[in-house]
């Protein structure tokens, strides 16, 4: 445990013997750490600002779709009862039917399941399968380098173990990533392993060559464990590349060996730019109408009651409304185009660069790109002088990383921002 | 544990070995019981239906106030960009301040404390709370009857333990309620107590005499042990009595002794009538700008990081709007004097009732009357009986008490729902 808890504890102990006897073990090491919202509020306000995992006009102003904005403009009659009113505990039926639809609406078929259930937005479905399948010394895989939040709703939380295994080996993505992650734990205890793709904070999706592998190397873990995979699908849609498919994984590990447990988290949250909305939903691999599918339904409604009361109606009215209206693959194509120009702006920019200051890491999906930094510095030390001389705000991932959300910058800003990158760590390789 | 949770289990085993195999301490106790939500779910659609507690034109349809419902006919430009984007994560900051003025409101002095932070409806709050100060073997004191969900939050969530001991002493509350649950308790011990006023399912207030003895009762408690005291103040304002004053017992709780720890939990949804927008608050007794006020922030904030990303801000920017229209404080009074209606039809029914086939409880306030039924009858039975002879539904709180949520049923329509219990009633007795 870092000084972080205990410096927080220290101050509660201060003011107030009671509340610090009273708190649990879980009160006790909860801490919110130095991360992504920390690092955005003091990105805020300067002239670069890569920090956040969230589509801007590049100034911080939303990027809606128009069928989203339509809904906050101006819920029907209709509409505006339901937000008024409570949310089923599974969330509104139209809305589960219509997000089922919306799932494979590219995709020329898909095993039938069960449908998904309403959570308020994809970390409330990560925190109910968290306290599902995680708990005190349960393994988490994750190919490194990973989203921390996984970190504090896994482990923090329930007291899982998060063990990784680098996702790439030089510049190829490692399928057995998993694989490794796991290799010391014994045969047959259960498992979690969590795919995130497109990634965060890697931007990577795999290849039309490597998701039979990454599929493989997964059912060889299952032949050996109950393993549950969570597919991670927060930036579904947003591919740039020719040879990198869009549709989930989801739907290609379902029925791929009995102890494989693929379960789907998705929402609105980036694939309808409605960040502020926190409708996700949650699919199980279960057969619709089945024993199995009730009793697991019957589990996460306990888990939302008993954590949130119910799910937001107000934000399920404003995207069932959009989901209804006939334009909206439309709209969130003409997103994707325009995070694609980012993206292409950045992979210029970075091609640019000298590998000696700054590394890209492979990526050709989603929000984000990863770089990595000269040996020796350091990439908090590289993110504060960023900030502090060249009015920039990035992502610090220690030791080496840094990232940068292309979703959240101008296409025009993005070759200056790399300038500023490069020149930044340039003076502090200087300094040395 | 009942069946309850043996049956869902089983079912899962049957369908995935592996997926039952995976699941945590938590997953397997997880199990939503056929409470509030389930009863309601079977009411619906009944002629009479007094189960849920929500309040509604006595037809399921939302009864709105015009600032909440202005809001979702459409946010301001403004409005909309706050509603799209991520809200920070203690929540928007001119809501917190908004809502501190809107907690003093009626209130002449109040004393120094933090602004409230936002959360996901109260049951968030409260699910928040059960994490910083639950835990295992945890003892949470609350008057029964109580709501149910305060056991799901503390006890299976988190493994506390449930003490209580009978709000009321014939007709009389009893102020050493709380005292009495934790008798049993080592002193030193801390404990958690819960305070929901007005309250569910009973619809009681302190009055004015009972206040300053309540508050003497846990001060006495906290000289023997740490004493968290959750203000459950999810009904705030529903008072229709002389002598029944409507502010929160927090506020003559803050500084009452060192031990005793106020904590204070309201939020939209029953006192804007939003109860699908989530938008609760949690309020610290910490001085503002305190070191111990920012560690307790950091824990919240953490908790809702690891649990559910970001509290909603689509109904964060509806509130905000709604608390800024000059009318709200009218409108709030103008709705509370419609359910005063309902309330004052069902006092007048109930004391019509023959006092051997329903007594009601004593109640004064809030969304609910409890009534009592014959010895030797099932709540449960009867419970069944009315909605499939009767079509009427009320909730059953076994073994011997009904729920009638007077907020969800018109003025009108009072007095011929008691005819139906006090005959349904009669009718059961008659058979035996």
């Amino acid at each position: 445990m870092s000084d972080g808890p205990e410096r927080v504890n220290a101050a509660i102990e201060g003011a107030s013997p009671a509340m610090a006897a009273a708190l649990s073990p879980l009160g006790r090491r909860a801490f919110f750490p130095p991360d992504i919202p920390f690092q955005a509020a003091q990105a805020r306000g300067k002239a670069f600002n890569a920090t956040i995992g969230q589509i801007t006009d590049g100034h911080g102003r939303a990027l809606a779709l128009p069928a989203v904005a339509a809904g906050l403009a101006g819920l029907s009659a209709d509409g505006r009862n339901r937000a008024l009113l409570y949310s089923p505990l599974d969330g509104l039926p139209e809305l589960r039917r219509a997000w089922a639809r919306w799932q494979r609406r590219r995709l020329a078929e898909t095993p039938q399941v069960v449908l998904p259930i309403v959570t308020v937005g994809l970390t409330h479905g990560l925190s109910i399968l968290a306290d599902l399948f995680g708990g005190e010394g349960r393994a988490v895989a994750v190919p490194t380098p990973f989203w921390g939040n996984y970190r504090q709703t896994f482990a923090t939380r329930t007291g899982a173990r998060m063990v990784s295994s680098p996702a790439f080996d030089g510049n190829a993505y490692d399928p057995r990533a998993v694989a490794k992650a796991l290799a010391d734990l014994p045969p047959g205890e259960p498992a979690v392993a969590i795919l995130n793709l497109p990634s965060n904070p890697g931007g990577y999706s795999l290849t039309a060559e490597e998701r039979p592998r990454v599929r493989e190397a997964l059912v060889e873990v299952a032949r050996e464990r109950p393993l549950v995979v969570i597919c991670d699908d927060a930036y579904a849609g947003l591919v740039y590349e020719e040879g990198v498919p869009a549709g989930s994984m989801f739907w290609e590990l379902v029925g791929a060996h009995p102890d494989l447990v693929p379960v789907k988290l998705d929402g609105v949250t980036k694939e309808l730019s409605f960040f502020g909305g926190r409708v996700g939903f949650l699919t199980f691999a279960l057969p619709p109408g089945s024993e199995a599918a009730a009793a697991l339904e019957n589990k996460v409604k306990f888990l939302t009651r008993a954590t949130l009361g119910s799910p937001v109606a107000a934000s399920q009215a404003v995207v069932l409304e959009a989901l209804g209206r006939g334009s909206l693959a439309e709209e969130v194509e003409a997103l994707r185009r325009e995070l694609a120009g980012r993206y292409r702006a950045l992979r210029g920019a970075l091609a640019d660069c000298d590998p000696a200051l700054v590394r890209p890491l492979p990526f050709n999906s989603g929000c984000f790109a990863l770089v990595e930094l000269p040996a020796g510095l350091d990439a908090e030390a590289v993110r504060l002088h960023l900030l502090e001389r060249h009015d920039t705000g990035l992502v610090s991932l220690p030791p080496r990383h840094l990232r940068i959300a292309h979703c959240s910058l101008e296409e025009a800003a993005v070759p200056e921002l790399v300038r500023r990158l490069e020149r930044g760590v340039a003076e502090l390789l200087d300094d040395r």
